[in-house]
């Protein structure tokens, strides 16, 4: 039996730069767990989590994204229902128009200050700390 | 046949406080590559990267650490010679003397004008831009 780690993946908040207020990009996932979600994915055998990042954004939005920076990881073991993942999570910006593709059904697009609740795994959370990082300038908060 | 995915690791900076100039501590490695290296290990399924970062410190150099913040996530798929791992590396601080053990065969404390070359994995790179972040406050440059 091989030894079992937690999976890595990626979570891609998108600034839309084009438009007013610079809004993020969800999807309404295509698969298990349903509901709406940051696009992301599972990080391949053989490329960085920035090389994940832009695949992923590109075949769930179908946009080139930029990365800004990592923003923070998380890695609560209880975070996903299906097995325990972590999740490098990314600030990234584009312009053009997404498009809801592969993994993703559906998008939709949000200010700052709209942010929608309930959406899958921890991502309320994540959505909170990126939003008091945007307007207030302050980091996730350690976990010890 | 499983679906691969890169291997989690943790990689602990820890900052003795109790000491002139807040040196920090690597560790000789007891297995496979051989070398010094910064503290560290695999994430086990079940625990979040910060509760590994705590376990890992304490086994390999007998201290209780207290996290500061993540510092930065490093996944190049060349970065570990047995196969592809990311590390999520913290910034810890501690007191009291460290004693190498488990996975660790000896220990040295390095201030950060001293700091050796030619360690395992990508670990030039990470006390580099430890270096740094923490003359400069300059964060690790994204890789795109």
């Amino acid at each position: 039996m091989a030894y079992r780690n937690p999976i890595p993946t990626v979570d891609i908040i998108i600034e839309l730069r084009n438009r007013a207020e610079s809004p993020i990009i969800l999807i309404e996932r295509q698969n298990p767990p349903y509901g709406w979600a940051i696009p992301g994915g599972f990080v391949d055998y053989g490329e960085s989590v920035e090389q994940a990042a832009i695949r992923e954004a590109k075949e769930e939005v179908s946009l080139d994204v930029t990365l800004q920076e990592q923003f923070y990881v998380y890695s609560d073991p209880n975070r996903d229902p299906r097995k325990h993942t972590l999740s490098v999570v990314f600030i990234a910006t584009a312009t053009g128009n997404p498009q809801a593709a592969d993994d993703a059904k559906n998008l939709s697009i949000f200010t700052v200050d709209n942010l929608p609740e309930h959406l899958c795994f921890d991502h309320d959370k994540v959505l909170q700390d990126y939003r008091n990082y945007r307007l207030n300038g302050v980091r996730p908060v350690l976990q010890r």
